[in-house]
């Protein structure tokens, strides 16, 4: 199959988006937790989670047009400059997705999905007591891109993870924590390791695999 | 393990480096290819490749700071204004990994790495021939980030993938495509589908299980 931008602008709207979905591979699965200025917890899935550096340690993700949806996170994290990111767990699939119903206001996507909100002290926003990777984020910066969307970043405050998942040299074991993985809309991985390699050197270049 | 923006801050450099690289949960894997001014092919590995709309079709890319390391994708395609996005399948994730060894701008990383060029007519910039999805780009923007990354956003303009990974809906198979997931800066993990859910509407929530 060979698409070219006309072809992808003429396909069906529901196969496009599904398929434009699904073309950057494999994404990870965050909820983002907030909380209004009436006290009115949110908690929504994001699948745009990217890491832009590590000191000061910065992370973004993309926020829909307004109009396209309600943004809930979006308003919550501009009024109260904080948030947080949890990674969503096997054992919480079904919930995580469908935190994405479209709930009033008032309605806690918490309450709603059975999930349940957890504090720490001095942060106003809800993190996600199932979640065994959770992140406290002050809003640093908004970034306006072509298409109406946009790029939230911000800076971890709060870093909550399971000692057992963390190596001595800071790597997470992802399969530790049951991390999964989405593509597309609605589709949800698993994670197997099968390879690490050291940092590539000019020196030590292996011996390809012949393809 | 409870760690604060002070304790990050202190932690030892390549620890905070590979943890920090770790937290956003499992990355897409992607080559990008380009081509310079005097036709220097170069191809880098990218695990920040991220879905910024359907209509028209946008990915984005994280480029890290001037100084910090060389960035001939990013000269290329400010150049050439075209670019290619190819995703990284389990059996070429050795040859992906080492083009991020610092060859000099000479050097093509297809040779170094031993993966083949391909070119689509009236189109620019190589494609990576063993990959079983590949997108041709147009850039279209570049956003500065508060901490000297940048954000690239460019538009599909020519989408290749086997018939057989692409459902009727529009759903792309990343088992069928053998497409693999980055976690920090060096592990490869390998997918499995685990679920699928509908569109989440209200008046369809599910008996979640109880966790």
């Amino acid at each position: 199959m060979h698409l070219t931008n006309q072809s992808i602008k003429e396909a069906d709207r529901i196969f496009r988006l599904n398929l434009i979905n699904s073309i950057t591979g494999i994404k990870p699965g965050n909820l983002i937790g907030s909380i209004s200025e009436n006290g009115d917890e949110n908690l929504a899935i994001f699948s745009s989670v990217v890491h832009l550096g590590s000191s000061p340690p910065l992370l973004g993700f993309i926020v829909r047009p307004e109009g396209d949806v309600r943004r809930h996170t979006l308003e919550n994290l501009l009024s109260k400059k904080v948030y947080t990111i949890n990674q969503i767990g096997e054992s919480f699939i079904d919930k995580a997705h469908y935190t994405s119903v479209k709930f009033e206001a008032h309605e806690s996507e918490f309450e709603q999905c059975q999930l349940t909100p957890e504090y720490v002290e001095g942060f106003e926003a809800p993190f996600v007591k199932e979640s065994a990777l959770k992140m406290g984020l002050e809003f640093r910066e908004i970034l306006p891109l072509m298409n109406g969307t946009q790029m939230v970043v911000g800076e971890i405050v709060h870093l909550i993870v399971d000692d057992k998942a963390v190596a001595k040299n800071g790597y997470l074991d992802l399969s530790e924590i049951n991390s999964i993985g989405i593509s597309g809309l609605n589709t949800y991985y698993r994670l197997e390791k099968i390879s690490s390699f050291p940092y590539a050197r000019k020196e030590e270049l292996p011996e390809f695999n012949k393809g």
